[in-house]
């Protein structure tokens, strides 16, 4: 049986193993990337991100089961930013098996953010590309935080969801703001708390003020249509504001729905087939940055870069002329 | 004059220039940096981070004030991963004109994260060089949040700080704990409010938690030498827990005093120069990078891109067999 056909049968064990073999970035990883790849493309990626004590983990399983009701098979990578001694992973863990233990259309698996950010993204990406081969319809990206791994996941996912609560505070308001930016869809859970209508309005207000900011954000060195609404009318899309009691299930069924338009949105406007080609693109070029980094590795012996190094740590060149040395004797070799 | 004459000579026009030159990464930039590379190294590189709402840019103003007491030129770099939308960076840097303003002997520049990471990172390090070149003492990077751009910035950093306050909530907490595993100094700022003492010691417990993994973390590979404390004592840092009220200057002082003593530590441990080289070692590496790409850009015609990149989006090949397939013709150039 070929991989794949291992993969869409179920088989548990070659998608762990699999997922190790990404994750470590082996050659057989790298092999069955390759062999998986034509069966992509039809799993809808979901961003799902917010801070710590907005209950995001609960509202994933909420999630989970809803889609599992639908019979989707549902994928959750948990993307953990913070150290490895917080408790916060392994709780949201536990809460999970509870859930969606047993559960066969379920697999969950959890990444540490260690190691560079371009390496996690990379990595993500890369689950996502396996769970959609696998033939999980649904694969829910989760992230702690509010900084540039919530941009890059972003650009991952074909919707993002952006989860606040009440009563976290206004001080941490502020830092949210560049996460509005990349939402699709926003999420007050915690709604059965005091303050829902506070958060509800701060979020509408931010995103009112960040409307036209996030238009040209996203339509970057398109600003001619963007003061032409009627052409660009396919690219609007109004990220709704949705309340949830995740631990009830309350308004579940409701953010499914938004999600739902959003992704009819993305295939109606074409924006689909734009972020599959943008997303391969860039998965594309950091892979050629890192074959071109070894092929340079291959020709420049480490003794000849350990010479330049030492000559800029001893500030005799600097490292943009350390560069322009190392490209000559790249160039030579080649040429040899 | 030549252009690091200007610059030492307090040039703030020069300076302005050059910053802007840099941030444009246009050649002038890259000519400027090799000029005045050879005069970096004596400047102390302090990173200060925290959440909005610690009253971090408070804090830096009192630290400003304080160095230059001691005599010290002190540049700021105020990098806002926040959306342009927000006040918060306006309002900081509003508060740091009354305090600073008309001081030659101070310079503040702020950068807003846009576009990537690998991008800001660098510009930042650059910025550093230019100030420390151009005889600031003392360079303050200060950012807010918390994530990859804190941990990247503090690879950049001499010395770490980072601010906490009372009564911000115990669920942001957990995400304030990868920030501790970069702290070489930590501060409890608004330290006249109640809960002042449970921050303190919420701060030492997860530093006693993490001080083990924080130790394996720094010295990755040589675990052997972590088991034997006597042959490793140089590389020994226990962060310190200050207590400031920053709106009244008060535990700035210590403060500094404690950020000499990393100072002091680092040099007296060798880990100042591991510190500098690991820096230049990164810089050149992300350059080479790029010479490497824009290499493989002249070499390739644009259609022969686009042809391959067109089977990707079909799904006739994986990026990975694309990347084969341009080497293969990157190889086929440099050998004609």
């Amino acid at each position: 049986m070929t991989l794949i056909d291992s993969l869409q049968n179920g088989d548990r064990l070659a998608l762990t193993r699999l997922l190790t073999q990404v994750e470590n970035d082996s050659a057989a990883g790298r092999a069955g990337l390759a062999e998986i790849f034509r069966h992509t493309g039809r799993g809808h990626l979901i961003g799902i991100t917010g801070a710590p004590g907005t209950g995001k983990s609960s509202l994933v399983n909420q999630l989970a089961l809803h889609y599992r009701k639908q019979g989707k098979r549902v994928a959750i990578i948990a993307v953990d930013p913070s150290s490895p001694f917080t408790g916060g992973a392994v709780l949201g863990d536990r809460v999970r098996m509870r859930d969606l233990a047993g559960d066969a259309g379920v697999f969950i698996r959890s990444m540490a953010a260690r190691g560079s950010l371009g390496g996690l993204a990379q990595t993500t990406a890369a689950f996502a590309q396996v769970f959609d081969a696998a033939g999980f319809e649904i694969v829910m990206i989760e992230t702690v935080g509010a900084g540039q791994n919530e941009v890059d996941i972003a650009r991952l996912a074909h919707t993002t969801v952006v989860v606040e609560a009440p009563g976290l505070g206004d001080d941490i308001q502020a830092i949210k703001a560049g996460i509005l930016e990349i939402a699709d869809v926003l999420v007050v859970n915690k709604a059965d708390r005091p303050g829902v209508e506070n958060t509800e309005k701060a979020l509408k207000s931010m995103l009112e003020l960040g409307h036209p900011m996030r238009h040209i954000f996203q339509h970057h060195g398109r600003a001619m249509q963007v003061e032409s609404p009627r052409d660009d009318s396919s690219a609007l899309w109004i990220p709704p504001i949705r309340r949830t009691v995740a631990l009830e299930g309350r308004g579940v069924s409701e953010l499914v729905e938004s999600i739902a338009a959003h992704a009819a949105h993305l295939h109606v406007s074409g924006e689909w087939a734009t972020r599959e080609q943008a997303r391969l693109e860039r998965e594309t070029e950091a892979l050629l940055a890192r074959a071109l980094m070894s092929h340079f590795q291959q020709d420049v012996a480490e003794a000849q870069i350990e010479s330049v190094m030492g000559d800029v740590y001893k500030k005799n060149i600097s490292p943009w002329e350390a560069v322009q040395e190392l490209m000559r004797l790249h160039s030579q070799k080649e040429q040899a």
